[in-house]
């Protein structure tokens, strides 16, 4: 995004904010000072003292009320959400995961943060007990991409756990904090532990700088000074980062639902996701008809112009990335990439749009094959052998998630492990965007840290305590008689 | 430690070490050059496939055998250690840890590791399945204070869990090594995944730069450094840092117990221990009874000298670490402390030495109630309320452990969770160093990671893979219909 500044009232700089349908700067944000976070920090630290103490039956109300305002903003929060990304129907499912997760963190929550009974040690004369003890403080900085969803996936479980959450959204989307904003300040206890801050690269690096534990969503340039500003001050950073999941498509797959569900795990969203298929390695005998079906459905998706309802594809949201899968493309061409369809960044209104795109005769040469595109853009290579699909699947930095069809799930099922990759759709792809029960880890460059998703995410913001107890009053401690 | 260098007859600089009991450098160590560490981690690349896919019980029946080689060796691998520690009873006890830790793992492992069985998710149609992915190859880089466990309290579970372990202990305490390769080249295949390389600083560097996966234990400064080697590469980093491990004292309090208890905790292996007791508060009703019973009883302990058997308390094992507490002493006795007995570093025969220390008359602009210790020395306050003992006790940069002494057992229980550390003794201190099967974390700058104590320490080698698995084989993916 090309930075757009203007002075506010108070002679303060405000940050212009792109509209991804008309490319307006319409909106502006207005990063608050160093010494402003701190100083929101500070308060945030006292509030959660209380919101701790509270205890997690009351933490459990306060966010279910939560939930039910969301839903009364819902309308609100739709409309910012998308003239933040320009598209409609992704932002109806943001709204829906969001709720949905907060229904199911409160169920979740009472057992999974429950302490086991005191249990004797194998030292004689020793009780054990755990407590967990929330980090005090916690910071969230999420991307463009999912804007609502990625600003709340940790900061959910972060709250009942029993922190208080400071959450930077990008400065690329930040209209649907303020209608956000309104729905939390229906809840004031909550509204003092769960802050929404504007601001860019600069109010991240701040906010890395006071909290207790970070959770970073994006780039893996970014997530790399995120992790390096974490490691001076020995606090955890949790990173989700860039991802090329590759699909598999054995021989005997089954090519209308994998040709389907291929199409779709890399165009939803316009291919801006982290978990998008961005590579497809097909079968040779096959090869030919998955391309064939793969394109004709491909074709068939439009554009959403003029209006959101009048197609599946929103616009490109953030005007940089529109560069990279433009580059990314033109790079592919000259080095004998073959369009199938698609395979450009078109203009409309301002608006910077790409259609489903389908390449063949690639290779790992090519940057379409090896660097995160983030469009929706799917090119596709033949392999003769299960060992060379795993191969090439595995000649990548990056390990987020991939998927494999086959006729037979065990074969699948025995492929799976040798992906290196956190999570493996079989005969379906890009199923953790919709399936957040799931414990995964990100492999290589795509993250760092426990498992955002399944229930073990919220152990992550707490850390164990032992107590160790010495039952016998006598007068001779452990270490005597050794 | 001052770095002593000559070359050896291939003219390859060789590294001296210092004997703590007669300070004569009478051990020579050949750090491997960057192409050599490199080299074996690619060959222990290789050799864990092969280790991972024999499976659990493989690799549960070698290490068992691999226990027993380790008590077959035991009389040697105890001489060198107590040669690199100037201690025998520590040692002793560092080697039946190691032994017992093996059992233990053994016999966990086998249910920590096993994946739960499939089940249904959220969305319809589709189940999931787990599965564990070992890091490849693991880095441990361990201290001198208890060369041999430190070493492995981290490697048996990574070996378990499928994983190779790059081992590189500490170049102050390096000659239990030898006999220690003894033992494991007793088991071939063992070998090829537990490898135990010589080298200070510099070889440390190299194997954070090759390997998946560090756990470090040490000073707070070379951690961090290794926390942002492992940023850059975005790989994660457990440390085990330092503390300033403080015991607190109620007025109800057993003194008999409490005085025995923080005597030994605080002066066990001559105060070098990342847990020892560095601090006591104690209630001003009883400071002068505490004081005085545990000034009587620190008297009671000798020195080592001349022989291991002569008496309780071993030489300061690192030149530069008597360096430091000879200066915390000298600060402290400046400004005001009032040493109650021993109070200075002793030169006997070559070894530096330490005499069991109460200080009293301290306060916390003292660098020996502030700075990490790693000597015998017990610094004690008194305090006039619980508030202000739980203030004190979490006025540090650290957060490792406590202590709490009350008569009423559920009084200390309430008071733990506000102390801002892992782990709290009650009515006992120092308990995690003898009990390593109660889950704990580092507060503060004491570490990072999850727990390496506990059952849940094993889970820290392996990567969480989601199998999602579409069970229709239905031509409409999950995402029509949305």
């Amino acid at each position: 995004m090309k930075l757009v500044g203007r002075m506010n009232r108070a002679a303060k700089l405000e940050l212009g904010v792109r509209n991804p349908r008309n490319g307006e700067v319409d909106y502006f944000i207005s990063p608050p000072g160093a010494d402003q976070v701190l100083e929101q920090c500070g308060h945030m630290r006292e509030a959660q003292v209380a919101w701790r103490s509270a205890g997690l039956g009351h933490r459990i109300e306060v966010l279910q009320a939560w939930g039910k305002s969301l839903d009364a903003h819902r309308s609100r929060i739709l409309e910012s959400l998308a003239a933040d990304t320009g598209r409609m129907r992704e932002s109806a499912m943001e709204i829906d995961a969001v709720v949905s997760s907060i229904e199911r963190w409160c169920r979740w929550a009472p057992e999974l943060l429950a302490e086991p009974p005191e249990r004797t040690a194998a030292v004689p004369f020793v009780h054990l007990r755990g407590a967990s003890v929330p980090y005090p403080l916690v910071g969230v900085i999420s991307p463009w991409n999912f804007p609502l969803l990625l600003s709340l996936i940790d900061a959910i479980p972060a709250l009942l756990a029993g922190c208080a959450v400071l959450v930077k959204p990008s400065e690329v989307a930040p209209r649907f904090m303020r209608p956000l904003r309104q729905a939390t300040a229906a809840l004031p206890v909550l509204s003092k532990v769960l802050v929404f801050v504007e601001g860019a690269g600069e109010t991240g690096a701040q906010i890395v700088n006071y909290v207790d534990l970070v959770c970073f969503t994006g780039s893996v340039e970014t997530g790399r000074e995120v992790a390096n500003a974490a490691a001076a001050r020995l606090i955890p950073a949790f990173l989700e980062l860039g991802g090329k999941d590759a699909a598999i498509v054995l021989a005997d797959a089954n090519l209308e639902l994998s040709t389907a569900a291929i199409l779709w795990a890399s165009v939803v969203n316009a291919g801006q996701s982290c978990l998008s298929i961005e590579r497809v390695y097909a079968a040779a005998p096959i090869y030919d008809d998955f391309v064939r079906m793969l394109v004709e459905r491909a074709r068939s998706l439009r554009l959403a112009l003029p209006d959101f309802e009048s197609g599946e594809i929103g616009p490109i949201i953030n005007e940089h990335q529109a560069e990279i899968i433009d580059s990314q493309l033109r790079d592919a061409i000259a080095r004998g990439a073959t369009v199938r369809c698609g395979g450009m960044i078109e203009v409309h209104g301002g608006g910077l749009w790409c259609r489903p795109t389908v390449l063949t005769g690639v290779d790992h040469t090519m940057k379409i094959m090896t660097a995160e595109t983030f469009g929706p853009v799917i090119p596709v290579m033949s392999f003769e052998t299960v060992e060379e699909a795993i191969r090439l699947a595995n000649d990548t930095i990056y390990g987020l998630s991939a998927a494999i069809f086959a006729a037979d799930e065990r074969e699948a099922l025995a492929l799976a492990p040798r992906i290196e990759a956190g999570a493996v759709s079989i005969n379906d792809a890009g199923l953790t965007a919709v399936i957040h029960d799931a414990e995964k880890q990100a492999f290589k460059f795509s993250g760092l840290g426990g498992s955002r998703m399944g229930s073990a995410s919220i152990r992550r913001f707490v850390r164990r305590q032992a107590h160790l107890i010495k039952k016998v009053e006598a007068t001779d401690p452990w270490w005597f008689g050794r």
